[in-house]
């Protein structure tokens, strides 16, 4: 299945120097033969604490991609703390025990390693990628900040500003973010994936060093925690490693995530209309709530990506031809669907009016491109053709290590088993043209659906004198 | 300032037999001389515990109004277990240490008085309507039952099912009350008055005798209560029945409030669209959010009473005489302001269209009524008679013994101070028609609405075909 590419708050840490150390070349293993899709049978253990191990072996170069995932995530804050997961994975690189602040990223720096961070609603991940004879090292570290982390009031408030200024210019100086995050708030009605990853900003000016290391010990532990090593090693070196360093650390068995509460029954459409000046064209979105991989049944979720991928996605959709080709209604338009939530998938469609239509001639024609689909289905041919572009992707992404570790990663986190998520091809190769058309009526379901409109001035239709005018 | 009627869930006992003991002619006090205005300067008292108590002699019957009021609401549930501070209303009158189940009631009942419970999103509240000489009894029984519940598993979830037929025929078969429950929904997006006082259907189906008990344990102690007794009794009396009963309870220092997560920024206006077949005819409705008396400052919220007044209540409203009696655009329409709640208080505006006309033309005649006021205001002669009616008003309300014991207990658990509450109506007198323009520009604040339409049918101009041709 996909890798989500949104809804992940992300750190970037490219190290500059990463090629005078000779590394620059193995970091580029992903087009050597042969496939990494071959090689990548993973096997999965489980340490005597309760930590659980992956290894995707991947022997086209000396090089491993190290990941630690803790079974926690935004959705896992309590009220009044949103932000507290992207937060602490901020503060996850200060001192330690046995580290001084930015030891971490020095290290893997001085190794030659590139490494990485993220906060989604459901995972929080830490990742690393490095010559395989600096693997030990990096397992020492990784396990050293799961329980031994010493936060400094002093640096808390600093990375607080730190991300605020990351919500500033992500969100509140970005229309679309904000439209996106006002959707997901109407989305939702009562579970968190109405609330922003990164956290409201009245909220994480609140955050304090206290909250940070109450979520820390609640949630990091070897026992919820799945440890993901893909490259050029052996799960019997992997699991000896692991036993040395993440095995040493004691389960906890305080560990808790709360009750997350599910949405009631949709009863009603909802819309969300934002006015900003800085947007420099009028956009519409349209998201519908659905099941995720994890919460689907029935092949629900691969029907739900194969019936968007060719509904929506890219030039040759259904969606992309009617309004931007044919009708010349929209600058631009596509969908996506996007399972890998615990509890609810989403599926999304946004256009841009051309110039000189409106976005209520825009969103019309989308309803006419939905409505169409629900009352014909899709031909066996653009079934055909989607399921091979999927497999196409997936077998050309298992080259990338990285994304392979990340597709076991996030498959593990809400709940797959390993041969869920490698027969995923297989069950893609069985969905029926009748199977979209369930899922098509099913969640192309206006109860469950919010629209956003996001202009650049109030509409003329929207004022009270027009609107007279028109009775 | 008015009392609540509507955001409450509220059971009342009134008991068929009370007038058969005699007690029917002292319950219609209401309408005997002095006025309970004048005599009504409530006095307050602290137990050792902790335990506030509140005095409020009234000598025209020999009656007393025992309330027990407890500072926590639905808003104080956690996620997931919507409904659980109703659900435990219910079962404060099942069995206790020393008393059977149902023994509370018809002692109350035996004894001639009324009785009565309700829960809000900010305080659950008890109360006993009885005889002067009956007091000590009745607050035996209060006083048992703060910390001595005893709940059987069997009774526990047949009161579930009591619930669920209670929000079966209040909420699910009424889509007015559907389309308002989506519409906090849609309004608040992170605090929780966006979720129903009586709970979500589908989690009020998994509430727990164990969810009741520990929202019990936790909340329910005298320093997280208010007593309030109203009627022919004095401070000193109260005091020392207090004392022997509420006095004996230890104080809890365990009793703690979450932290209510308060509402980002507004930034897009929200709509919510119902489509109900068992609607008989459209309705509109507008929610504003605002402040309450406890949040607001500079007298916002008694100029926003005084708007709403002018603005929306009754027939000699501007919203009623322009809409129904002049453009004959609407049957029906009003709105008033409720600033009840601890953080926020909400502006709404509701309209039925007249026959032939559209609930769009409806809404552009809401909207220009309201352009209208944050354009021109209201007249010194508006301002005047809405603050006449509201003094007498408050002072008619004042000879009822409950509307009393009422307007001290709410007033008190948002955190107003007697004085607070006593000196509303001079702060009425004091608003000026610059407070009401001020507040009407900063409230009537599109970003921070939600309009909902509910519709019998769906709207034959939403539909992607009729969009198309008027393109």
């Amino acid at each position: 299945m996909p890798i989500p590419a949104a809804n992940i708050v992300r750190r970037l840490r490219l190290l500059s120097f990463v090629s005078c150390l000779g590394l620059a070349m193995t970091l580029a293993t992903e087009i050597i033969n042969p496939s990494a899709a071959d090689a990548a049978r993973a096997s999965m253990h489980k340490l005597d604490n309760g930590m659980d191990v992956v290894v995707i072996p991947d022997h086209r170069a000396p090089v491993v991609t190290h990941m630690a995932w803790y079974r926690v995530g935004a959705a896992d804050e309590q009220p009044g703390v949103s932000g507290i997961a992207h937060f602490l994975e901020h503060l996850m690189f200060k001192a330690t025990e046995n580290m001084a602040s930015g030891e971490f990223s020095k290290t893997i720096a001085r190794l030659g390693g590139q490494h990485n961070a993220f906060t989604s609603q459901d995972v929080t991940a830490y990742f690393q990628r490095i010559a395989r004879d600096r693997l030990p090292t990096v397992m020492k570290m990784e396990a050293e900040r799961m329980t031994k982390l010493r936060l400094e009031e002093k640096e808390v408030l600093t990375e607080r500003d730190v991300i605020k200024e990351e919500r500033r210019s992500r969100t509140e100086n970005n229309p679309s973010s904000i439209l996106s995050e006002e959707m997901n708030a109407a989305l939702y009605q009562s579970h968190p994936y109405g609330i922003p990853i990164i956290g409201w900003m009245h909220e994480i000016g609140e955050l304090t060093r206290e909250d940070a290391l109450e979520f820390y010990r609640r949630h990091y532990a070897p026992n919820n925690a799945i440890l993901v090593v893909a490259g050029d090693v052996t799960a019997e070196e992997v699991l000896k490693l692991a036993k040395e360093t993440y095995g040493k650390i004691p389960n906890n068995p305080a560990v808790k995530t709360y009750k997350r509460p599910l949405e009631p029954p949709p009863k009603a459409a909802r819309r969300v209309e934002l006015i900003d000046a800085r947007a420099g064209e009028p956009i519409l979105q349209r998201y519908y709530n659905a099941p995720s991989y994890a919460s689907a049944k029935n092949r629900e979720a691969e029907a739900l990506d194969l019936l968007l991928k060719v509904a929506a996605s890219g030039s040759t959709s259904k969606l992309y031809r009617e309004l931007v080709v044919k009708q010349k209604v929209a600058s631009s338009a596509g969908g996506y669907y996007t399972g890998h939530g615990k509890e609810y998938g989403k599926i999304v469609f946004y256009g841009v009016p051309a110039r000189g239509k409106t976005i209520e001639e825009l969103e019309a024609a989308i309803d006419g491109v939905i409505s169409d689909i629900i009352a014909n289905g899709v031909t066996e041919a653009e079934l055909e053709r989607a399921k091979r572009v999927y497999i196409a992707d997936y077998i050309y992404e298992s080259d990338s290590q990285a994304t392979l570790a990340r597709r076991y990663g996030f498959g593990l986190i809400v709940g797959q088993t390993l041969a869920q998520i490698e027969n995923w091809p297989n069950e893609i190769r069985k969905v029926t043209l009748n199977e979209l058309k369930t899922v098509a009526a099913k969640y192309f379901n206006p109860k469950a659906s919010v629209t956003g409109h996001l202009l650049p001035k109030p509409r003329k239709e929207a004022t009270a004198p027009k609107q007279k005018d028109r009775s």
